[in-house]
């Protein structure tokens, strides 16, 4: 097969074939095939789109590029949960225990912080103690023991999204649905769950910026989990605001603490119930509110949280050491009226700023700052009245920016709902 | 500046302001931005296209990158010649010296074979003796001298487009109009000439496929030539069949010189007394027909070829020793009928295989091979009847690949003129 012409094809806007995709895959992963000949390719897949028959055999060859989690190793329903990415999304850290006490098992790989949102490994290690390398044996053996885990990933899954990742990471390439849901969908076909629930995140501070590509986006998941036998539940939900209260990692395992004690932030609890509900109801084959209720019964009765704490204890974090900065700031509005809008990717690159997320690739996370919002959109401000709380260490802010992130207005405008629908 | 906001604009088919394009070309050449960078945003502008005032940004851009030839050195009126590349294209060996017989003065760097076409410094090499690397003096000296000098470049003119093209190649991003036209008109403004004679090739052996293409590139160069205050001229002519008989080094050299003896092959006589009746009637303030009279004198009268010699023997070469090889194989035809069309492309491509041109980088031409035609397009061929000649040493190709070239047919198809028209 000829390089040029399978990249001509595309540049063409024609389709490509299993094998003409294929063979570039490999072929850029076995180094025959050079980065800027798969970035033009790249461009040429972003700009002309591929078709879903196109991103089925491109996901397929991503998947077959690395291992593939052998969960038949795992004694029951397996479950894995994925974010597309938000600013304060924790709603892992909430809903795997949660559904762990349901006795779901839950095996998850997770990875770090990329670009301005937090990653859940990241968040778990602000726990002091806390082990993310987990060893393949001690994964399956954990999730056996008390039917969770969350770990680093220790097996070389998907290798070619790995290194096409990077590329369109450096190469303007990243938002185009077809090479997302293939890069998330080989990602999370190679950890082999039987359910996998994803969390369409849609909005400013998130990849998809409206509802019909989080649509698009969501439909596409589904469609190449069924060409594997599994099961795909996406919901969509808003990202116009950073979720809950808090950003940064100590501060988001405390509210997801909170959350678990039945007392969390009710954005994050509407996605938490809402999810868990649509695992759990047909499982039980139960009414999705007698679901719901169930559901809420586990937040309240402790069982999510103590199946949290077991599963933190058991991976080596210490509670009771969780610590966030004692240095607070509190920043008061310059303006009072309605908060119509946050802007939630501003304010995950300003937490990042604090050191709470990562600049480049040396340096290291400040676990303990970040960013608590006082209001949500849709709530009023008075002149004066805390808006939110600085948490820091070392690293300040420009508090400027950090207001211009907030738009105040007379007028109340019209609130987005926080779960747009479900996709499955 | 951004890189990937750059790319970004690109991708979404925005214009790239002059220094958006001048911070990625010379980041490029710095290193900063990366080849795969520069591959997506090839490949962005290949699909989504640049407009004029872009193409002008690029070019500018692109000619400042090197050395600028500095013809104020020259007395009198500078001419410089390019050809988009065709199979057997010898106009340059024929025109350059007509046009000194005239008294203007010829400084032409040239290039050597690029892919399927031989370029023109490869075929003054089969002359043995001639020298292609004249130093800066030598040069010009040379044209002040007898009028005429053409040479491998003596300076770093046009470093971008030398880095540029070289990705353009490997990465399917070199068919794009504005891109070809940054590319010749940046490397000819570098050689500073007055006049630009380019000769826009057109048909199934050329880079412009069709006529529209090759008008909308013609356009495009006189008004980058304009920019900058030089006369381009553009012949739109046909390359759907090799121009003369002869392909292969050695082999055209002595079609040249029968063309420059007045007994030359009909269309490739046609292209260079229009192109020089272009040149010679305006600056004359003569008519048309006027102007080729005189061009046509010029040619019988042995003037053109008297130039030729000097040229020839003033760069050291020995035309007494051009020597072809004497073993020929007449290939005769399997079928009767008309030729209705000849795969110049292919025919290339197999005398280059022959060892006419470079197949890689280290190979060395063998200037004595080649392919001459027996007949052109619109003649008629009995079957056993010549239809070929190849001039061959070591390497052989196959007979059947060879006739393939020749479409041949029972009815006689409207056949195309050699010139489809002028734009300058």
């Amino acid at each position: 097969m000829d390089i040029l012409e399978i990249i001509d094809k595309k540049r063409l806007g024609k389709e490509l074939t299993k094998e003409e995709l294929t063979f570039f895959v490999n072929g850029f992963l076995d180094g025959k095939i050079k980065d800027y000949q798969m970035s033009a390719l790249l461009m040429a897949i972003t700009i002309n789109g591929m078709t879903d028959q196109e991103t089925t055999f491109l996901t397929d060859v991503m998947l077959n590029s690395g291992d593939i989690l052998d969960t038949s190793m795992i004694n029951g329903l397996v479950l894995d949960k994925h974010s597309t990415g938000g600013i304060g999304d924790k709603v892992t850290l909430v809903l795997c225990p949660l559904l762990a006490s349901f006795g779901i098992k839950i095996a998850k790989m997770s990875g770090r912080g990329l670009g301005y949102t937090g990653g859940t490994i990241d968040k778990l290690e602000s726990i002091p103690g806390f082990k993310v390398d987990l060893t393949e044996e001690e994964f399956f053996k954990q999730v056996n023991d008390i039917g969770i885990v969350i770990s680093s990933p220790n097996k070389d899954l998907d290798k070619a999204d790995k290194k096409i990742y990077a590329l369109r990471d450096v190469t303007s390439t990243v938002s185009i649905i077809p090479l997302i849901a293939s890069s998330i969908m080989s990602k999370k076909l190679a950890c082999n769950a039987d359910v996998i629930l994803i969390d369409v995140k849609v909005g400013n501070g998130a990849l998809m910026k409206n509802i019909e590509d989080a649509k698009a986006l969501a439909r596409l998941l589904c469609k190449l989990g069924r060409c594997h036998n599994k099961a795909v539940i996406c919901l969509l939900s808003n990202m116009d605001q950073p979720l809950g209260y808090a950003i940064g990692n100590a501060l988001e395992v405390k509210e997801s603490i909170m959350t678990l004690q039945g007392n969390g932030p009710s954005d994050l609890l509407e996605i938490v119930v809402k999810l868990a509900t649509m695992v759990i109801g047909p499982i039980n084959k139960i009414t999705e509110e007698e679901a719901r209720d169930l559901v809420f019964k586990q937040l309240n009765n402790g069982l999510a949280y103590n199946k949290f704490k077991e599963f933190v204890e058991y991976q080596g974090g210490d509670l009771e050491k969780l610590s966030v900065s004692s240095k607070i700031i509190s920043i008061k509005s310059d303006r009072s009226g309605y908060i119509n809008q946050i802007d939630s990717q501003k304010l995950g690159s300003l937490a990042n700023l604090l050191g709470a997320g990562k600049q480049t690739e040396e340096d290291t996370i400040d676990y303990e700052v970040g960013i608590v919002s006082s209001k949500k959109v849709g709530d009023y401000v008075n002149v004066n009245e805390e808006l939110l709380r600085l948490y820091i260490n070392e690293k300040t802010i420009d508090i400027t920016e950090l207001l211009s992130c907030f738009v105040i207005d007379n007028q109340l405008r019209e609130t987005q709902p926080v779960i747009y629908g479900i996709i499955k």
